[in-house]
């Protein structure tokens, strides 16, 4: 019982912490402190933990890790652009 | 077998993953475009996986999570040391 709790809060938790995130790069267009390398690394970690959920049939593993997929790609494609893109400073 | 690599490489590449971001925030003090809301969150988030490894006893979710605990420990010192001990700027 106290396991299903703690697994469920830790999930949902470290899933919807993606959000505030994703939505700050997108309105402030702020990437400087964000690490390139990270989200690199998180992005393909996640799609691997979406690939174990569905190799083992897990749901909530595939919902969890679809949304996190989702939302750090979003900040790791805010910060790539923003490092690939900007025109270099005059 | 499958699910056993995959389950690896996820567990060690989100893990690792905030390696790089602790190692830039701690050298360039740049926490502008971080949520504090996304590492408030994540935090207590990862807090709870591992509390669920210690009650199920996976020395493997400890280990991840004892390290992703400690290094979004530091970012989130870090960007609320910003936040709140910035003196208002003149």
């Amino acid at each position: 019982m106290l396991e299903q709790i703690f697994v469920t809060l830790a999930a949902v938790l470290t899933t919807a912490s993606f959000i505030p995130q994703a939505v700050k790069v997108l309105q402030t267009k702020e990437t400087e402190g964000l690490s390139a390398t990270m989200y690199t690394m998180f992005t393909v970690g996640v799609g691997f933990w979406l690939l174990y959920g569905i190799v083992v049939g897990s749901w909530q593993i595939i919902i969890a890790n679809t949304i996190t997929l989702t939302l750090a790609s979003i900040i790791l494609f805010m910060k790539l652009r923003a490092v690939f893109g900007a025109s270099p400073k005059p």
